[in-house]
């Protein structure tokens, strides 16, 4: 029987029913969770015109509205802070920035990252290396004296982190993902991603062990190649041949979704488990489609009940009517995942705005010294950008490269959990994670929006 | 610091990261349920041609899946039974079920529902009245004599369950929700949910305090009357200023996805607040929306794009080619739902799948009493059709009200928690609910398509 009641009442209803009174439930935490994501949802779509009514990003809106949210408690409103904990929600956030990955890689043409590749690796490279030595051997130890150089060394891998979410946001919303400048900072955030976890794996070692493995570190980077250039090889010599097949057993548009999005999923998962974060999985799945590669999915039924209403019309207008009913279709799978992502993305930025801890401003000379490890993160990443561009395209790929996100705290987490990261560096760390994360999306409008009306006149 | 702590790490990523070792993560939470979720997302868009092609309703097919993969460890592969008790999986089945209802919802026009109102009142109440009073006094004392009068009340509760779930997906797949039949059975689930609450509250009321307070029954019933009522009247009044004020500030298909799905989610908290199943409060919701008051969303681009093409042509046939794309434009907060379903609708149903559990069937005496019990539960509800059609439409709306589904399971287990639920009784209406889940869509199905083919012919 034990067996049977394992598995019967997995359904969270049952658990929120039981768990709370059976005839005045509601505080279960389904049905928290139902409202959690009723308010964000449709806060984020409230937020995002009036940020961008005051020239703000949209992505920024939702930012601070996390902010606000995960500050109330300050307030003596402890309900987010509940809801904030939860890990349903913490997994819808992950989906959410999985989504958006994927919707990036979907927009994004293999060939034209290949074309800027090499600028992609020197930014990248730079950006890594010279955040890593500024934060580790000079800045470091200068602005937090007495420490032992192990701290040091994961100050620097902090300051090396690169988060691509809110750039490739930023990017999306303004409409510039074409941009050369965008697939220099794209393909260098997949560069500093295998990179960060080598600087991690080196700097865990020395913590752990004293010593670094050459080895090791090559598993590392094998691992990463083998799992980037496999998946998008095997991937794209795969994808025609599996459309024309999931289109033959079934041709409508919810077998296309399915195949695109658990593509994103599939590729997400694998590359969490070799180490590398999901959402460089889940840009790789999105390289992986070309619009022709989707062409045995079925016209959509709008496109067949316009055709037989064009007889009046002459031959070259209605290709051309067709024509722009065709191109619909044919990145129809990069709208189809658009309401996936309306509903999970502003959840992960929401959430991360909620991480802004308010209180840890109120020490003067933490804030002070964050503000000076701020100033080197950014100006690290800036010089990247300058050692691959000149000029405002330097500008706008090194912003691009600033923000640290979920990724610094990832790293300043596990030196924390070695025992090498004290309190005082752990909130530097928050401060410029808060920072690099809050700043970027305005300032790369301003340089984005610049750039767009220097082109046009 | 401590304060610090407690939200600066809630992102999953960072949770899995340090569960597991950090360069050789993949064991993680998050991981799994990627993969999970890629896996259910494209074997039920495999599963469902499948199963159309051997005349089984895609329901069916996911329904199959579930209970293949759920029973997998009884050949020793543990890994399914893990991923099915995460918390997360069963919130997303939840929003699947949500979500599902809510399309129901959208598709279904608040007159149609209030015409057949009489009817479904009256299929609601006999189809909620007999399989009680049968399974109470007469079938369960005769089949397992010798228990308790309060473990009897339990299975007759257990038995005039509905759960409207199966029976709306196979309508819906079938494109038949908007005949007469499907109506009447939507209401009378509806009406179903709230007589289902009552009974439960009087027989627990029983087991409990010995009696029951008039005064409660009468609180539930009007909560219930007062959040269907008061929900659909104010919300169909606010919904067109609403749909105005949104499309004001944000005319694009982000904000009229957000409006929709935001108002499911927050009706199915409320109707979860007060007892109600979510289910109940998405299908409301879905009832505020009517076509014509969003249309001050924006036409979408495909129209804007198309206009200036037509201009060689008669006047009549442009209107009728706009007609067109703009009858999609009309119909488009169902149409940006359905991503979000292709994407969450089926793990609900392969959950619900994975809690059949094939060794209860083991034991035969069991088996024989879940055989009449079923038999019973069938026919209580096809007599409730009978009571309010005749012929092939009473067979319809009774095979309609048929599924217990995680309804029935729900009230077993509350019984289970007040003690009165004997281990065999318990075995029983698993079976029970197994039969009735998986016998409807077929049964459905056939009569639904004979229904069809009477009326073509």
């Amino acid at each position: 029987m034990n067996m049977l009641a394992d598995r019967r009442f997995l359904l969270v209803a049952v658990v929120a029913l039981l768990s709370t009174n059976v005839f005045a439930a509601g505080s279960g935490v389904v049905g928290e969770n139902l409202f959690w994501l009723a308010l964000i949802l449709i806060s984020a779509r409230l937020f995002s015109p009036l940020a961008s009514r005051f020239g703000f990003p949209a992505v920024l809106g939702e930012l601070l509205l996390g902010v606000v949210l995960g500050n109330l408690n300050l307030l003596g409103i402890e309900y987010f802070t509940k809801i904030a904990s939860d890990p349903t929600v913490a997994f819808i956030a992950e989906l959410g920035v999985i989504v958006l990955l994927l919707q990036i890689g979907l927009e994004t043409r293999l060939k034209d990252l290949v074309s800027v590749g090499g600028k992609a690796s020197l930014v990248g490279s730079v950006g890594i290396v010279l955040p890593f030595v500024l934060g580790a051997f000079v800045v470091g130890p200068m602005v937090l004296p007495g420490l032992e150089q192990n701290s040091y060394l994961f100050l620097g891998a902090t300051l090396a982190a690169t988060s691509v979410g809110i750039t490739g946001r930023v990017f999306r919303d303004l409409g510039k993902l074409s941009m050369p400048e965008a697939q220099v900072v794209l393909g260098a955030a997949v560069i500093d991603d295998v990179l960060g976890l080598v600087i991690l794996a080196v700097v865990s070692s020395l913590v752990q062990a004293g010593s670094v493995s050459a080895f090791e570190i090559f598993r590392i980077i094998a691992e990463a190649v083998a799992f980037l250039g496999g998946s998008i090889w095997l991937g794209r010599l795969v994808s025609p041949h599996s459309s024309r097949w999931l289109a033959k057993l079934d041709a409508g548009p919810s077998m296309l979704f399915a195949q695109v999005l658990a593509t994103g999923l599939f590729l997400a998962w694998l590359a969490h488990a070799i180490g590398l974060a999901p959402i460089i999985g889940a840009f790789a799945a999105g390289l992986l489609f070309e619009p022709i590669f989707l062409q045995h999915y079925e016209t959509p039924k709008v496109v067949r009940e316009v055709e037989p209403l064009l007889d009046g019309v002459s031959k070259a207008e209605k290709g051309k009517i067709i024509g722009v009913l065709e191109k619909h279709t044919h990145h129809q799978h990069e709208h189809m995942i658009e309401p996936i992502g309306y509903f999970f993305v502003p959840v992960f930025f929401v959430l991360t705005g909620m991480q802004v801890d308010l209180s840890s401003l109120s020490d003067p000379s933490t804030v002070m010294v964050a503000l000076i490890i701020s100033a080197v993160a950014i100006l690290g990443k800036i010089v990247a950008g300058f050692a691959a561009a000149r000029g405002r395209s330097a500008w706008i790929i090194g912003w691009g490269m600033v923000p640290r996100g979920e990724v610094g705290l990832i790293f300043a987490m596990v030196g924390k959990q070695l025992g090498v990261m004290s309190e005082s560096m752990f909130s530097v760390i928050v401060i410029m994670v808060i920072l690099t994360t809050l700043v970027t999306p305005p300032v790369l409008t301003a340089l984005l929006k610049k750039a767009g009306t220097e082109t046009a006149g």
